[in-house]
């Protein structure tokens, strides 16, 4: 829908593995054609986006590879990338006519589904590109300008050093909302009663479907586990510096964390995506 | 600003113990009079609304409860209940002609100062209103229209369950992103060129004013070390479900979370409040 709205294709060919969703696909203006398989859907394309829940995606690849001709650029928008470009490498090796490159574009919601796809979604957003030592850097260049002709910002992560970053800014988040939201629900009335827009903007992301998240989770759990446990950490020198009643020391560290905070936003607007970078 | 723009007020007097926030009331077309100090400003007013840090609210409360008349409703916007509804009562005591009934308006954002100020802030908001056993009940009832005529629902706390639950809902999510942000910052450019919108969502209340804040956890210190005790183990029950390798047991506890998440939005949206509640 974004790439229609863009003038970025010249033809869109989709693939569901529901035929209700195939259904509305054909009604949709964004769509030309409809396949009745994904492999069919690849046969000829110049670019394939790989979508669907992350333990999914290898599978998908891996049913795709042998349709995807020369020329063919194919990425994936998973939430995590070890795996799936491992699982890339095999499925598009050395020689094969057609380059993966896989991309984490940040910029769902907490809906799902067709009903809520918005071809606005990605302006202002950041798109991770995650090349690894066999990424063809002519494909890279191309997905890059793929998603910066979306108005997204793109950074380049390694597969491994991707799933680390996304614990830490994506997933434990996610988890902490959905513990808050797992507590307070213990007393749930009185809570809905006294809460204000900080609550709902803070565990908005709590309302994401359950079992798409509980896949991200499980695929990346080493570092999910690493960041919860770096977060547990945090929490008992938050709590010590509380009870220290030190007051300089408790708004020194609130000041730390508005630092950081307010850097995010700084030129991160909707609209305007600040430049792409490598860190 | 809201009174004016709802025609809740005939005439509006200010007072700010900045000179510079006092020029610039008096250029505020919503301002009918500033005065030069927070008693004269009382004076012969039907309404008195006190703002400002927690920990200065009752001093001020002290120093105006002189200049209260007759019929005269005093309340104030803190977000701590306890301590400031006790030096209320110190205040205006039984016999004195002025009515005290705490308030908390649940309606802020990360920005402060006049600057920001919006009429449209509290529609479709909630007000914690927080009588007391020396509370007058037509005081009480005056203080709820008042909220509900600038849109707001409103909900009634003692002191004490106020600080409680609001240290749940308010003060522990506003530590938890603080503390996100503070491990984030440990890697702050990898963390900044991954950021998406939930991470910006989620941490958005961390942007608030560091003094302001460390003021409110030192008041509510008893109540929110409770808090972040009771989310630490459920932090750690979390981390076990994760480590379980139940899939099942995951996505049951994320949807848990989800269907709290989910019914605070129900009904709730900025513009319609739904009906005012006591919990």
């Amino acid at each position: 829908m974004a790439l229609r709205a863009r003038g970025l294709a010249a033809r869109i060919r989709a693939w569901s593995p529901s035929p209700s969703t195939r259904d509305r696909c054909r009604e949709a203006d964004w769509c030309d054609e409809v396949s009745g398989s994904a492999a069919e859907a690849c046969r000829g394309a110049d670019l394939v986006v790989a979508c669907g829940p992350v333990d999914r995606i290898p599978g998908l690849l891996a049913e795709i590879a042998p349709a995807c001709g020369e020329g063919c650029l194919v990425t994936d928008v998973g939430s995590t990338k070890k795996t799936i470009c491992a699982k890339a490498r095999e499925a598009f090796p050395p020689g094969h006519p057609a380059r993966f490159v896989g991309s984490h574009p940040m910029a769902g919601s907490e809906k799902s589904g067709l009903a809520y796809a918005d071809p606005g979604l990605f302006a202002g957003r950041t798109c991770l590109v995650t090349p690894d030592e066999g990424t063809d850097p002519g494909a890279l260049a191309r997905i890059r300008a793929l998603w910066e002709g979306l108005g997204m910002r793109t950074s380049c992560f390694g597969p491994p050093e991707h799933d680390r970053v996304v614990a830490e800014v994506s997933h434990l988040p996610h988890a902490l909302a959905a513990i808050l939201c797992a507590m307070l629900s213990e007393r749930a009335v009185e809570s809905a009663a006294a809460a204000g827009p900080g609550l709902r903007d803070s565990t908005r992301i709590a309302a994401g479907d359950p079992e798409l998240w509980a896949a991200i989770f499980r695929e990346n759990e080493p570092a999910l586990r690493e960041a919860l446990a770096r977060f547990d950490e945090r929490l008992g020198s938050f709590r010590r510096v509380l009870a220290s009643g030190d007051d300089e020391a408790l708004a020194a560290y609130l000041g730390g964390a508005k630092r950081f905070r307010d850097g995010l936003d700084a030129g991160c607007g909707r609209e305007g995506a600040p430049p792409s970078t490598d860190p």
